[in-house]
Order: structure tokens, then C-alpha cells, then sequence
């Protein structure tokens, strides 16, 4: 299969990746993939990303089972950036129990307060994971 | 004015930053800031970048006047990326003349095409520029 070609040049190896939901296009996550990762997404129709702390790919999911499908695939101007839209499965993206990682809203005394209603508790989730391993 | 702390430390001084139109929910444009952009974006209520190719800050539409004004800001779990809620002054973001810098799609060939119509030429903004040096 033909790779199409990204810029990994800027950020070591890298290019940004910004999941945005399908349908009600909020942004859920924001992750990096390298090139393994990249290609990896194409092949399976799954958002992959390459996780910097732990050094490995990492297919979102792989362990809650809310992968990310995606259905449609943007670069930008300088292909250095990729925007996938996404079908989330399951309740939530983030691993703290929200759907979108982005739950804290700057408010009026400069502070960030999570201001999302969680939609799953990752303590279950995790319970679970723990369970079936 | 108290600067509202963000985890710089994981992209060499940088977060990166979604640009996302704060009425249709399109992302516009990402970008990265550094310590300094972060605090001029809160200061002047329009989004500051750093750029990494030029080595300096980067208030968007400095030279277009395509200002990004900010509406709302929020941080993800790790508050190492920014989500900022915009209005996009001006025709478009991008400097080849479209709306959002996301205007290349990933088709059934695998190849990214150009698939949104440009709205503004960005030669006649260039020339604008020029002429008003």
C-alpha cells in the first residue's frame, strides 16, 4: 500500500494529530504519530499514535476498547499536521472519564476548572482491563 | 496578571495549540506556543504563536490582519495542549488562500487532494502588504 507522504521533519519524527468527532466535530484528543504509527492508522482504519512517555506505539483503545475509526483524513498546508474524523467508540476518549480530553475551560479568575460532565468511570474501565488480562 | 500554568516541558518548551472556529467548530490552523506566546495571547486576546522555522513570536495576522480572536481557551488532562476557541478575522487562516489550513483530503487512492474552494488570494493580501510598507 502506498504511504502517503507527511512531514516528520519538524518534530523529530513526529506530525500532530487532532481527532476531531465525525458528526458533532468537537475536538476529543490531540496525539503524535511517527511514521510506524501513521502507517498503522491506514491499515487498520484505527487511530495509532506514538506515545513519547512510553516510547511505543500505542493504538487507541487497545486496552478499553474505544478505538477511534476513522472516516475521514486531512493535512494541512504544509503536511505537517494530520486531522482525522473520527467515530469514537464508547463513551469517552479520555482516560479520566470524559469524552473529550479537553474538559477544562479557562475561567474569569485565569484558571483552568474541568467544566465536562464525565461520561464513563475509568475505574470501571480499568477494573476491567485488569480482569480480563 | 497571573499566567495559568501548561506543561511545557514534554515538546522542548512548547504546547501545541488548536485553532478551532468558536461558531462552526472547524479547526482552523495548529500551532505551537512557547512560555511568552502563551502569556502575549492572554495579554492581547489574540492568538500568539511561536515559530519554530523563524526562531520568534508570531502574533497571527500581524501582516494580514487575519487576527485569530480568542473566545474561549481550554487544556486537555495533561495541560500540555491548548484548545483555543476562535474568531477568525478575515477570509481565511491560511496563507494559500484558504479558510482553514486543513483544505487537503486523503482520497481513495490514497493521495491527499485539495478539496475546499480557496476564499481570498493570497497574492493581493501579499501585494496589500507590500504596498503599505
Amino acid at each position: 500500500m502506498q504511504i502517503p507522504k507527511l512531514d516528520f521533519s519538524k518534530l523529530d519524527g513526529l506530525v500532530t494529530a487532532v481527532i476531531q468527532d465525525w458528526k458533532t466535530n468537537r475536538v476529543l484528543m490531540v496525539g503524535f504519530m511517527n511514521e510506524e504509527a501513521w502507517a498503522k492508522t491506514l491499515s487498520t482504519g484505527k487511530a495509532c499514535f506514538y506515545s513519547r512517555s512510553r516510547n511505543k506505539l500505542w493504538l487507541k483503545g487497545e486496552s478499553s476498547g474505544h478505538f477511534l475509526e476513522v472516516k475521514e483524513t486531512r493535512t494541512d498546508c504544509d503536511s505537517d499536521t494530520l486531522l482525522l474524523f473520527c467515530e469514537a467508540h464508547g463513551p469517552g476518549v479520555c482516560h479520566e472519564g470524559y469524552e473529550s480530553c479537553f474538559f477544562k475551560r479557562l475561567d474569569s479568575t485565569n484558571e483552568f476548572q474541568p467544566v465536562d460532565t464525565k461520561t464513563y468511570n475509568p475505574a470501571e474501565v480499568y477494573s476491567q482491563e485488569q480482569k480480563s488480562k
